[in-house]
């Protein structure tokens, strides 16, 4: 008995020491427990939150969204323009759907605009000075859209006074012409369409270069303007150009020179034909632009990171238009819109905060010359430069319906790749990556057959002030044509006044769907340059296309360098360096636990790719084109895919054979062997 | 005896239950416990291991260092320098005492030497040709270290064709001249003495200006250097300018020109007087000096860091010296050494690794324009612009034992004065922060009477690069006179042949006590820059520093420029931005408890403060000047102690009084708002 007591005495204790155990283990809070932000720091993106994004991007509030945008025309610094401000104001200070934080800024801009009670006149004048034919002073209308009294034609800015400029129906029609065959009966330009434009190749600011233009801020003489024509460029409607044209005498143009007016098209030495009504008369040319200092609002809006508030995710898109601007820009302003209602509701709610800060900037005074953005960067340079991460450009969101075209740091284009998998491509079967491949592919080295993403290499939109002036890992995503129904070089109604909501639900995305897809896409590639735990940019990527750059270089100038006594040795043992960093440091990343590593780990990771496109930056490399310091991306007049300082100089020399010119294309090989070295030296061990 | 046995088998349960949950809850790693990085993070720095090394630094080692050092000459490039090369590399590769790692970097620089065998000649040739006179070739011997053959007198380099400079007596010796007086007697100048140097204005290689000096790197025609005087000019002693100076006819020469030489100065305009020997004798200049790409190493060392490896902490000091350089600037490198002896031992026994990276550097060519520095910086801008946390420069250590001096960038001010209060000062019971205070002063309106440290507005030692080009928080450090006692210009041996290890240690610092205050003033801040959590960076100083420097610029600009229409009100504004959100990030860090914060959140503070300076960098504001881009430090003529650019050019354009200058002036107020402004936004809140 006494034994069975003592027995069940130490099965008591036994148990009671384990279940103390157990309790003491599980149950009592440990006070150093690992803290609640070591779990967030280590928190990689969430697909469920990608999917469910993707899933509420709707065509029905893409399509209300572009109806709004476009009611009136909204010409940079209108009335029109301050409308969509209002308009960008309410929709991201919204409490249910709205951002973290909304705001204006301002800048004062040199913009030149026409004289609404004074038109600017193209027409013919006999000796006698009567007009024996004026061009239009407005397109025809259609709709009602066109009758809008602020439905004036542009001229492109400064300095206008010889120049006529017109759309061939060749390059944008098809080849049709009448109006039978044209809006509102097709996508084509009507006859009396005016293809409107800026022919600024600086971007910014005119007046004031580098610095960002506030009230006081130092301006340069106006006679110093650098970056436009000489001469002043009045563009006109196809029907009112083939009525000077076919009026024309002298030799025959060449035949590229050729178009799809109805006569052949003459040289006009002599002037017009002797046959002709307008015989001896001239061509008048009266331009009554005025230019002025005006206010062009920039619209911010934030959605604040948990963890890394510090790292910028900007996704940009210009507001402004020449007339309505359907597709030009608002088609990319309702992406936007669309994208922010998605994101800010699940914020409001309480639902998802992204790890990185999210910036939308919609930008004002782009079709005068990437102003809005270029100014914002000219007075944020350090912040930008410091903290920004990626800026995604969607412009012109829908082209046509046929395929997704990119551009992009080569650092880019994976996530691209990885986010259009995730997208069902309209009216297809297929994924819009695999949609993608089917319109445009190339045979990479390392992966086989991918999609062709092109490479940011001018300053075609706002991606500009980012790619090139700061560094700024960057992508321009759209949806595009397919080539094989259509040689227009875009679509017909660009910059026209049949830019409209009509033209664009009728003819370009009937459906919405493209819109969608192109949200989807640069939703998604938000979300994952937002909310990845290791950025996801590819510096192997980037080394390819150095290689693909090199052998270009190699093969069109390696011996005409040789032959001057210059050597690119240099050169490409920097490109071997740059591949074997860029190797050594993917090789850290597959072999490291990065969920478990310590965050400052990772972010030594995230800020070598972050900084990369940074890397390439020199300042001085190019001191006549503002804002270009990408070394490898700069804008080129060669034709030659390579390096642009290297390509521009060397056809330079050897065009001139100056001793001088082949020194300037010795510097440019020294400068971009040296930015390459540079950056590889970034991608190696940190110390 | 049952219930006795009960209660004992519950009391022996309940022991068995409070064991288990005691052993449960202390015993058992928790799965989920505290990663070791989570400590290791918010770690800050070890004032133990401060006292540690502070004890260890030894001035026997600092006298031995010197010793050897000291005992060829090393003029940059020379089998002496090389020896030099090989002495580092040997005490940092050392098994116990080492860094992690250290290498030699090589550039191919362009230099100006003085030819051996057919050394440059001044003297006075009559008419008939015969040599009246002829300027010593060699200095004076007076210990066997003047008798080394290369003791020659390096000529300033390039162009030498028509000025002779001479250092008088009065500038250097306060005014004594007899041999009796001077070296060996004295500290004074021999009257042989020559004093060597280089007066380049630009910084790095001549030839390879933003390029780093490879061998194939392209190098600009010679005919198109710039920054060095375009006439030729050779140094003599005042001994040879005795006789030539009291030889000559003329006016006298100004008050503020004569000097200490025992005659009255003239002007000499029609050449020697009529009763001298020299009458009517020409004095000739022949000059040998070659100039040649030749070899120039820096060695480079590193400790890597624990825990943000890819933030680096640079401690520099150049090699090269004009002869035996005892002082100049072989003095810092013994503090170096010694500093890198003690933590490099502190290291290889496991006792202590840095937070963050440390990188030492010995510049070589630093007397023919901070050549090694600059190419430096050039060949790894990125990765340094990128990861810099702070450059120390330690050239001259001890000019004397009187006192610290020390200039720095603003942000660097407190850390000085922190480490400074930590040592005691040489000769004194004070610390040499109290020290100091006795020597030079001013009354902040911060802290009220503090040592005055002065600003780094010049290219006088190898921190150029590092503060203008790059824009990382600089400062120069060593231990300096009591002006009181002397009016020399510099210490009298200054770049002679008489800089010598004897003179050092018998006139200069004998104990080597003062090498031992800088070793420990530099090691401390160099500790605290590289162990603290919180960056010993402080913003709100740097507004006080840019107030004082508004304040004289409103003082002396502000109603000449709004007479020209031209507000200042901006530039106030952005000064006081940038006061605020100094504050404001002051009160954040005041707020949070650190060490229990995320390491982002503390690596975000970091990262402001790291890149403060760097927010002021534009590399387009002064294009005449090689490397110069921080707008607030930058060299400047005029003597207004405020912003350079908008100094110099108010002054200019008070001078010519030229629109254009006008224009000039208000866009340098504009460039230095705008960098102002971008500065405060990156104190400001993140997002």
């Amino acid at each position: 008995m006494m034994m069975k007591v003592v027995l069940l005495c130490v099965l008591a204790a036994t148990l009671a020491f384990t279940i103390g155990i157990l309790l003491g283990h599980f149950a009592i809070d440990k006070g150093s427990s690992v803290p609640d932000w070591v779990r967030d720091a280590s928190r990689d993106v969430d697909e469920k939150i990608i999917k469910t994004f993707l899933d509420q991007l709707d065509t029905n509030q893409l399509r209300e969204n572009l109806r709004e945008l476009t009611k009136v025309p909204h010409m940079a610094t209108t009335a029109g323009d301050e409308g969509t401000v209002q308009f960008l104001l309410k929709r991201w200070q919204d409490p249910n759907t709205g951002l973290d934080n909304a705001w204006r800024e301002d800048y004062k801009v040199y913009l030149s605009f026409p004289n609404k009670s004074n038109p600017n006149k193209v027409s013919v004048v006999n000796p006698e000075n009567a007009v024996l034919f004026a061009a239009r002073e407005r397109e025809k209308p259609y709709k009602p859209e066109q009758e809008d009294p602020d439905v004036a034609i542009n001229a492109a800015k400064f300095g206008i006074v010889g120049l006529l400029v017109y759309t061939d129906p060749y390059e944008m029609n098809d080849g049709l012409v009448s109006e039978s065959d044209t809006y509102p009966h097709s996508w084509y330009l009507p006859p009396t369409g005016v293809e409107r434009g800026s022919y600024s190749i600086d971007f910014g600011d005119l007046l004031t270069p580098y610095l960002a233009a506030k009230d006081d801020t130092y301006r340069i003489p106006k006679e110093d303007i650098t970056g436009i024509p000489p001469i002043p460029t009045q563009p006109i409607g196809f029907e009112d150009a083939e009525r000077l044209i076919c009026e024309l005498d002298g030799d025959n143009a060449p035949d590229d020179w050729q178009g799809s007016l109805n006569c052949t098209y003459k040289l006009g030495g002599p002037g017009f034909k002797a046959s002709s009504s307008f015989n001896n008369s001239n061509v008048h040319l009266d331009t009554f632009n005025t230019e002025s200092l005006v206010n062009s609002a920039n619209v911010m809006g934030v959605i604040r990171g948990s963890v890394e508030p510090d790292r910028y995710v900007i996704y940009g898109n210009h507001r402004d238009s020449w007339v309505h601007g359907a597709i030009d820009p608002s088609s990319g302003t309702a992406v936007m819109l669309e994208i922010t209602r998605v994101l800010g509701k699940m914020v409001k709610e309480g639902k998802w905060r992204p790890r990185r800060s999210i910036i939308f900037g919609s930008w004002g005074a782009e079709e005068f010359g990437l102003i809005g953005s270029a100014e914002y960067t000219e007075e944020y340079f350090s912040k930008l430069s410091e903290r920004t991460v990626a800026y995604i450009n969607v412009d012109i969101s829908v082209f046509a319906n046929a395929t997704l075209r990119a551009s992009a740091s080569p650092a880019a284009h994976g996530v691209l790749f990885t986010a259009s998998k995730q997208v069902d491509a309209p009216g297809t079967t297929l994924s819009v990556y695999d949609n993608w491949l089917k319109y445009s592919n190339r045979t990479s080295p390392n992966y086989g057959i991918i999609p062709n993403v092109g490479f940011l290499t001018g300053a075609g939109s706002d991606y500009a002030a980012f790619m090139h002036y700061l560094g700024i890992t960057s992508m321009d995503i759209s949806y595009y044509y397919d080539r094989t129904k259509t040689k227009a070089r875009i679509y017909p109604a660009y910059h026209t006044a049949y830019d409209t909501f009509d033209y664009a639900s009728t003819y370009i995305d009937p459906g919405f769907t493209s819109h969608q897809a192109v949200a989807r896409t640069a939703g998604n590639v938000l979300l994952r340059l937002a909310d990845s735990l290791l950025l996801p940019f590819n510096c192997t990527d980037y080394a390819e296309s150095l290689q693909r750059y090199l052998s270009e270089a190699v093969t069109t100038f390696e011996s005409k360098l040789a032959a001057k006594g210059i050597s690119m040795e240099s050169l490409k043992k920097a490109v071997k360096l740059f591949s074997d960093t860029a190797n050594k440091l993917d090789s850290l990343i597959r072999d490291s636990d990065l969920a478990n590593e310590t965050p400052l780990m990772v972010r030594q990771i995230n800020d070598q790719l972050m900084l990369l496109d940074r890397a390439f930056l020199d300042p001085l490399a190019f001191p006549e084109q503002y804002g270009f310091r990408h070394v490898i991306w700069a804008s080129r007049s060669s034709s030659v895919p390579t390096f642009p300082g290297l390509a521009d100089a060397v056809e330079k020399a050897e065009g001139t054979g100056l001793k001088e010119d082949w020194d300037q294309a010795h510097k440019h090989l020294s400068i971009v062997t040296q930015a390459i070295a540079g950056a590889a030296h970034t991608l190696d061990n940190v110390i």
